[in-house]
Formats: C-alpha cells, sequence, structure tokens
C-alpha cells in the first residue's frame, strides 16, 4: 500500500491542551512511515487548506513537537471558519481536493468542536461526492464540553480545574474581607449555550463551604427576586458570597444578561459581562460592597493550572484518530469512554461523524439542583475526576517553558491562489 | 525577663502569601518563650483587638501552621479599618490598651500596607503618649509594592508572576485566532495609584513577541488617540494586539476610565471596568473583535501560581519581625534589602515605621518606555527576579489543599463590648 500524506488542522476556540493532541498526531503518524508519508498542518486550519498555507511537521524539531503537550492555544493557528454544503459552496471542496491532490494529501484529521466536527464530516464525503480518496477522522477539542457521544472533550477538564481553583481562591479572599469590606465576589466564566463549566466550579465548595455559594447556569433563566434573597441569606449567614455566572445566562425576555441594555455615554449599547451586570444587580437591591472577575480566555489557555487527564486525554484521541485511519476507518472521531469513577479510568471508544457533527451535548437536567443555583451529587460525582492530577509545563525565568514553532511552509504547488469567502 | 502575650494581625486587602507571614509570626514567637508566652491573632486584624476577638494560635496544630506557607487569603480574617489620630479619637486607643491588659499583652505585631504601618506607627506611640509598655513592630505586605524603603513587599511579586504567566498564555490563545477572529485581548489588572502590577505583565514578553504589546500605566494618562495608533498598527503588523490595561488608569479629565460616563438602562452611572472600557473604545473606532477580562481578585488570590521568592520573602519577614521585637526594637518595621540580580539574592534589613507609614512607593520615571506604553530594560532588571521560581501548594482532589484554621476563641475578660466607629 503506497504511503500519504496527511493533513491536520486546528479548528475552533483554542484550548490550554489541543497542542497535546497536535502531538498525538503527528508522533502517532511517524509510527505508520507505510501509510503517511508526513504531516502537513494547515495553517488556521482548514483556511490553510484552502489558502495552501501549510506547515511541514516534519522540519520541527522532535524536541518542539514533544514541548506541543504542555503548550497551550493553537501552535499552527486555528479559525472560526466553517464549510458550507456541497451543494451551496462546491468551489471551496474543489478547491480543498485541488490543494490535497498537488500536495498528495489522503489522510484529514480535523481538531475541533461542535462545528468543526461538521466540517470534518463533509470532508469525508468527499470519496462519495466528489470521487476524491480521503480517510476523514475528528479529534475532539472543546472547552463547552458539548459533543456528544464523548464522556467530555480536551480543553474542558482543564478548564474546569482553572475555574474551581479560582473562585476557591477568590472565596477565601472574600471571605478574609468580608468583616470591614467586601461582602460579595461574582466571577464570569464562558459556556454560552450550556453550564458545564460553571457547574464546574462547584467542585471548590466542600464541608467548610467557602465558595461557591450560587451557580448561575445558560440552562436556568435568570429570576432576579430569587437570586437576591439567597445573595442576602447568604451573606447574612455567613458573612459573605462568592457567586459564578456563565456568560450565557439570560433574563426571562431571553436577552443574555450582558445585553441588559446598558449603554455608554453616547447611546450605544455596551456589550458588557455578565458579572457587572450581576454586580449592579445586587448594589441597586442591597447595596453590598462587591467585587467581580471576568475570565474570559485566561480559562481556556491556563496550561499553567491544567489537568492531568486532560492533557492524556487530548494526546490520546490525537494518537486514536491517527491509529483509526490508519486502519481504515472513515468518518469517525475516537471518543473518551470512561470505564470507572474510583480510581477514574477511561478507554477510547468511536462515534461516527455523522452522528456526532453540529449535535449539541447539553447538562442532563439532574445536573442542576432542584433550586436552579448549584449541581447535584450525580453531577459532582461526574465532574470530579476529571481535575484530579497536576500537569505543570517547565519553567523558564519564572514562565512556562512554551514553545513556539517554527512552521517551515510547504512550496505552493496549484500555482492559484483562493479567496475565502466570509 | 518576664514573657508577654504578642497580638499579631492581618490588615488591608489580603494576598496569596500573608499568611506565610502569619506562619513566619508563630513559628518564631515559639523560639522565644522567655519573651512570647503565647500568640493571640486578631480576627480581622485590629477589629479583633479592639472587639477582644482573640483567637489563639496555640491552639492550632503545628501542621496547620505550617499550611498556612502556602494557604491565601486571611486565614485569620482582614479589615479595612484605618486608626484616626490620637486626638481624634482617643477611646480607641483606651480600649486597645484596656485589651493589651487584660491580656497581658506586650507585642504588636500588624501585617499590612501603607495605612496598616500607619496604624502599627500609632500603635507604637502607645508607650510614649499613653504610658502603656508595648514593642511595636509591622510586617510589610501589600501587592501594590508601593511601601517605602523595602526592595518589595510580600504579595506583590505572586501577583507579578500570574499577571505575566496569564497574558502570556492569552497572547498565545488570541495570537491562534487572529486570522479568522478576536484581533485584540484587553487583560485589567490591579493597581489603583501605582503601575507596578501592570508593569509586571511586561515580563512575559519576550524575544518572540507574543505579548503584551501595549501596557496602559495608572501613571500615564490615556491618550486615546496615540493609544487607538498603536493597537492600530500592531494589529496591521502582528495580526494581533495583546494589552494590558490598570485599573487606575485615568482619562485627560482625571477621571477613572472605568468611570467613563457609561450608564445603564435607568441612567444610573455604571462602575464598569477599565477594560471593557478600553474594548469599547477600540470597537468604535477600529471595529475589530475583542475580548477582554478582569482577574480582581484572582489575581491576588492565586497562590497556585505564586512566586517562591514571595512565599520566601513573606516568612522570613514575619519570622524577622518577631527577632526584632524580642531584641528590643520598637516601631519598626522588617524590610527586604536586594543584593544581587544574577543570581537574585536578598537579605533582611530594617526601616523605622515613621518613615513607612503613609509614604507611597511611586514606579520611578524611568521605569516606563518614553512612548508610556511599556517598561524600560531597568524595570525588567528589577522585576525578573522576583518571579523566578515557583511554590506550588499541594493537592487533594484536584484542588489546593488550603488550610481553614479552628480560630479558637481567647476567653474575653474586660467584660465590655467595644462599638467600632465607622
Amino acid at each position: 500500500m503506497p504511503a500519504f500524506n496527511a493533513f491536520y488542522g486546528q479548528s475552533g476556540g483554542v484550548t490550554s491542551v489541543i497542542n497535546a493532541s497536535a502531538a498525538g498526531v503527528i508522533q502517532t503518524a511517524k509510527k505508520y512511515p507505510d501509510h503517511i508519508k508526513n504531516v502537513y498542518v494547515g495553517e488556521d486550519g482548514i483556511v490553510g487548506a484552502l489558502t495552501e498555507n501549510l506547515i511541514d511537521s516534519s522540519l520541527e524539531s522532535e524536541a518542539d513537537i514533544e514541548a506541543l503537550k504542555h503548550t497551550p492555544a493553537g501552535a499552527f493557528g486555528s479559525c472560526r471558519y466553517k464549510l458550507k454544503s456541497i451543494d451551496e459552496h462546491r468551489v471551496e471542496y474543489e478547491r480543498l481536493i485541488e490543494v490535497f491532490k498537488a500536495h498528495d494529501i489522503r489522510y484529514f484529521f480535523y481538531n475541533g468542536g461542535g462545528d468543526s466536527q461538521d466540517t470534518a464530516h463533509k470532508v469525508s464525503q468527499l470519496s462519495a461526492t466528489m470521487g476524491y480518496p480521503i480517510t476523514c477522522v475528528g479529534v475532539p477539542k472543546t472547552i463547552d464540553n458539548d459533543l456528544p457521544l464523548t464522556d467530555c472533550s480536551p480543553g474542558f477538564a482543564s478548564v474546569a480545574k482553572y475555574v474551581a481553583v479560582s473562585i476557591l481562591e477568590a472565596s477565601m479572599d472574600v471571605a478574609s474581607m468580608s468583616s470591614t469590606s467586601t461582602k460579595v465576589f461574582v466571577m464570569e466564566v464562558m459556556g454560552r449555550h450550556a453550564g458545564w463549566i460553571a457547574a464546574a466550579a462547584a467542585l471548590a465548595r466542600d464541608e467548610r463551604d467557602l465558595g461557591p455559594d450560587l451557580i448561575l447556569f445558560p440552562e436556568v433563566t435568570f429570576d432576579k427576586d430569587a437570586f437576591l434573597a439567597r445573595v442576602k441569606d447568604t451573606v447574612e449567614k455567613k458573612g459573605f458570597c462568592s457567586v459564578v455566572v456563565s456568560e450565557g445566562v439570560k433574563n426571562p425576555d431571553g436577552r443574555f444578561l450582558s445585553e441588559s441594555g446598558i449603554t455608554d455615554a453616547f447611546g450605544h449599547a455596551q456589550l458588557g459581562g455578565a458579572a457587572p451586570e450581576v454586580v449592579e444587580t445586587i448594589k441597586q437591591a442591597l447595596d453590598y460592597k462587591c467585587h467581580w472577575a471576568v475570565s474570559d480566555y485566561l480559562q481556556r489557555a491556563a496550561r499553567h493550572i491544567a489537568s492531568a487527564p486532560d492533557v492524556e486525554h487530548a494526546y490520546a484521541l490525537g494518537a486514536a484518530a491517527v491509529e483509526f485511519a490508519v486502519n481504515g476507518d472513515n468518518a469517525v472521531m475516537p471518543t473518551i469512554v470512561r470505564t470507572g469513577n474510583h480510581p477514574y479510568t477511561w478507554k477510547i471508544g468511536k462515534a461516527p461523524l455523522a452522528e456526532v457533527a453540529n449535535v449539541e451535548q447539553k447538562m442532563p437536567a439532574d445536573y442542576i439542583s432542584d433550586d436552579g443555583f448549584f449541581i447535584t451529587d450525580k453531577c459532582r460525582e461526574y465532574l470530579q475526576p476529571l481535575i484530579v492530577g497536576e500537569a505543570y509545563p517547565p519553567y523558564k525565568n519564572g514562565l512556562p517553558d512554551y514553545v513556539t514553532l517554527k512552521k517551515h511552509k510547504v512550496e505552493k504547488l496549484t500555482g492559484k491562489d483562493f479567496k475565502l469567502k466570509r
């Protein structure tokens, strides 16, 4: 069987462990020289395939590829670019085939969340629909943890650990200050559609009851009166209150909290965060001194406090994707299958891309407590094992020694430019 | 010489290492039983002394006191409570003497920043002004790094490390996304009066030029046009721009950026952060997709990424305060004296409280680059050694194993309540 080149791309919002998946793909591909000649990586994901900006992974040192395991963000660049259907946008698919043919690419590995697995699924159909033989395997990744058919998705567990550690620390801070100063701390976390990340903050609360006290989930419509009553009650009982709010929380009118009509001096709508909005609500009703934080990219880039199982999952899924491909699987995605909680054990499974693409795994209703402000024991049982274990990067001069790749480009062969449709 | 009890209190905004100073005081006091019988800790600092809420540190286990070295926030509670002058508020001083007398307290250790050292200084005058014999030593602490006569103050170096690590990670994130998504990331950090913390972010920028690209200091009046020109230029050159803004940055009219006239739907002034304000300014002028973070308490509570020298300083200063006191020094504060940069070496010095109280150590003008948007090499030379070395806490179930003390109260002996004047 002749060997061909492989394409690998990073897609969607990056994570602190997506580069570990890249290392899994690249290092594992080297084990199968009879199948895979070289891994060409798209600069900025599928955009690099369309524009023929391919990075030759074989020209990176082995040490640098190994260092991807501890390097956050997208070392090759990522993109937010969704392929439309072949009917709608045939020219993009023709261009992909043109580039793949020119570079002898017959394997396609795409590393991303729901939208990206949709892209992978569409590419996997090129054989059937356009007669170009390609083996396509998705590699899961999303901090939102909303991919179906997998126990969890790489990126999420590290955000979960970051969020739990951060709210524990900040809750201890506000506890210290509350007698004469700040009474309420509000931390905003990501998760526009699902409350997985917000839920993870709950792991910080133990029998010492430091915090978080209240969690606002996107699954639960914001009930201002009930929330304020709980804040007041908590401050009166404990002296302080620690709150986690998901960016995706909505008002009864269906709008995000962060769009609550705040305007700037010029009357422009101010897209502030949910946290300052929650704080404003508390201040106006209860007049407590509040502090708030919005962790934004800090949470998903925080490789310095990554979860060890997350790093292991990410690498193993990249490696499994290559194994699947060389074994002839097409249009699939490796998954994490949990096999035990005490101790936490897992193995690699396999899901058809057709069943993954565009399906959102919501938080089960029984993961949120009846009052809507916390998680259930069942949710804790699910989340807890995912954050156990640290995977510290090496440090140099006081900072994590993250690698920056050389990114040598593969010579362009198609002789044509391609204009991205946006 | 008969032994007496000691009072120790935590004051002002807490840090990730103030408890290491507490451990230094408590463990060192045990070495001098001929001088110090027991350390009584004020619950919520001086408030605990005034209200006779004293915690018996001898009833904590040795392991728990040892664990203070890796536990953030104020384990005994802190306060924002400044004593007025004796002339203005004699009743507070009389109450302190009443409580100290009742509990045989003749040593006073106060752990805090500028305002707290002023409190310490006032207490140190009790001997002279009110005839009560007390030995008073301050223990420096402030993330703002604005105490004079010391090379740095415990708490600052860990925030510096957190901020530098966080902006490095987030800059790598935005770099990954910039081709099709976010172009600008803005991170807000603390420091209302001095730019030390903002300056520390600059440590993340090396020859790879990942970020931060621009820093907005409270020392430099916000020049909107110059800033926007730099943002535009950076995005055009690099594809993205990473910005750090201090909460203390002011507009030419003297108001904080965060008070720039944003009003909510009801016309209430919205006290948002400086970061969303900077982002709004960029969006309106340049229409770039932006993300922003406000780290707030997360930065000063982040014991998980504390600086090793910071932890060492904090402990050593607590220990030195006790050594000074038992050697008869009064009205002084131990300091950090830098003795070398390559490698970083330091020793303990001594400063009179009279020269510390209410004096702010500003950033020297030659620490900020001529264009006002970055630090100088001289500033980097000062900051760099402070973040080298990690001091990870132990972990349990995926979270730092921070200690919560038992805080057994000392029996009240004065038979009187005291109403705090606020």
